[in-house]
């Protein structure tokens, strides 16, 4: 019988029954992805209940695994009879779902932490998922670049590429794509618009698809033509490629988020860059795009083998352009292995 | 200078000052999407608080209108000095921060009515923005019919599908597009795969766009190519329809949303097939795909002028077929007007 990471989970709260209904959470249980249901851990098990659209498939799926499906029967409170403590995630459960089990006269525990620590640490099937969405990402882009026209529109780019990442097997994007094209790339979020691709300009674009339930992330900026007037583009350019480079030689397990960050910012801070560099390195990815742990000034968590995170440093002149170069790494044997690999030399298509 | 929902929300609610987070209810004051933020509301006027990222778009976006904009310095707290009473949403606030605003020292009050009840009153703006998304899916779908050829997977018509959508404007998708071939069609929320389209499949596409954050939804169901198996088939369409259409017939602002529900329910019971019909009628369509009001066996709440929601009936005949007949509709003048227009009548292409 397989064990699932609801089995983990229950493992790790220690709590009398684990109850998690959020989707996202709901996902790493079970390995489905559903709109509705709840997965109840406890000494004699995992059950997932769901709904009649989902009954079948999701019997299907975890047949053969730890995890009984069973159909909802509303109220809640059917479910939790008979248990003195309940573990839900706490900073993820409203104050009125809070009350209701109050009111049922359970102990309510806090279930985060311990799926904060499980969800960083991949297992080697969510490693998959992951290079999966990640090749999809470099094929897509790879396709791309051979399409952008003059005169197309950031919408029409994003267009092409979201098209082409479900062609090649994702089930769609895992955040909305940002195309910037000139100037628009100076602000770090962009909203892909209407604004159309003239030579000469830089292109940046931050995207990335979901399989099987799992993200990755990936940012390149490069040239539609080189008009000779990027002498200060291809300058930072350079420096930006080398503090993304520098992350994947230093960063090792046991380092934390802050250290890692201080790769990329230090060595940008050698040539003035660091104060246009005004995000953060990094972030977990897994099936959120962003999540534990966190790579930036403030991130004390410790990075270690196992962990999937960005590495993305950027500068941003404002109104000028913007630079960011970012693959999706994981941790192994203490060393950085990129899952996102198209190419990062400065490009001019 | 325009007033926004946010002074609309402030009104309606009477606190002493209405703090708001929530993604979707942030969009909704403010007009525009962001990541993060607060919109704080007191007798005073309406400042949307936000990070770095945000700061240029939004004061750019927001100039002109009752709403300013200031960067965001943490803690929470400081936003919150000098008042004795807060209104956020309840059931959409986590335990911690309710206590963190309890341990404040605030009377906590519900802001959700309020916001539930005039996000269901669509303004004409926002009606605007609905019948660009709906025009969207429409003109997306008429184009895809020309592309759907033999052997193309679920997969790849909904990435043809959510390409031209992208192309005719829209920002992204408003839920996963559904693409069932065959007897995937009997599947209401089957997910969409590598099955291969053949000569005679039903196939069943339910899809949505947004257009200024704002969303639509629509399905239809057709065949490609009659293979002349398909005589059941043509039997439920005609009365799927004639329930579909019985609805904009016969629904009126005044009526519930189980009165609503019943129309469709009750013809579809004159000819057996009310047991096939295992969901139901609509909900509620706005930044959000699915809200306030809903038309269901269950739906008490009174369907009114100016709101926008689904008429959906479907049959599904397990390991057979299913046809599911839907379009965006809005309630104007006690009539409901279609705002979803593509061809319901039975295709074959």
């Amino acid at each position: 019988m397989k064990v699932t990471n609801a089995q983990k989970i229950f493992n790790a709260v220690g709590a009398q029954a684990v109850l998690t209904e959020q989707a996202d959470l709901r996902q790493y249980l079970t390995g489905i992805s559903t709109t509705f249901g709840y997965v109840l851990s406890d000494k004699n098990g995992n059950t997932f209940y769901t709904d009649s659209r989902y009954l079948e498939a999701a019997s299907a799926a975890l047949d053969g695994t730890d995890i009984k499906v069973k159909q909802f029967q509303s109220p809640l409170a059917n479910l939790l009879k008979g248990y003195k403590e309940v573990a839900v995630p706490l900073s993820r459960t409203s104050y009125p779902e809070y009350k209701r089990l109050e009111d049922l006269g359970l102990k309510i525990v806090d279930s985060e932490k311990a799926f904060i620590d499980a969800m960083s640490i991949k297992q080697q099937y969510e490693l998959d998922l992951i290079q999966k969405a990640c090749n999809v990402t470099d094929d897509a882009f790879v396709a791309l670049l051979g399409r952008i026209k003059e005169g197309m529109s950031e919408n029409e780019v994003a267009a092409e590429l979201e098209y082409l990442m479900r062609c090649y097997g994702a089930s769609g994007t895992s955040f909305d794509t940002i195309v910037a094209f000139g100037k628009n790339s100076s602000v770090p979020h962009h909203e892909t618009g209407d604004t159309k691709l003239k030579y000469g300009d830089i292109i940046l674009i931050d995207f990335g698809c979901k399989v099987g339930g799992y993200c990755s992330d990936c940012t390149r900026t490069f040239l539609f033509g080189n008009d000779n007037k990027h002498g200060d583009f291809i300058k930072a350019y350079d420096h930006v490629l080398k503090a993304h480079m520098l992350v994947k030689e230093q960063v090792t397990d046991g380092i934390t988020g802050r250290e890692a960050d201080a790769v990329a910012r230090d060595y940008l801070k050698r040539y003035g860059l660091d104060k246009y560099f005004t995000h953060s390195l990094g972030h977990g990815i897994g099936v959120n795009i962003h999540e534990y742990p966190y790579l930036s000034p403030k991130g004390e968590n410790v990075l270690k083998n196992g962990m999937v995170f960005s590495d993305e440093p950027g500068v941003y002149f404002e109104g000028d352009f913007g630079i960011r170069i970012e693959d999706t790494v994981t941790l192994k044997d203490g060393k950085v292995i990129s899952l996102t690999n198209s190419n990062k030399n400065l490009t001019v298509i």
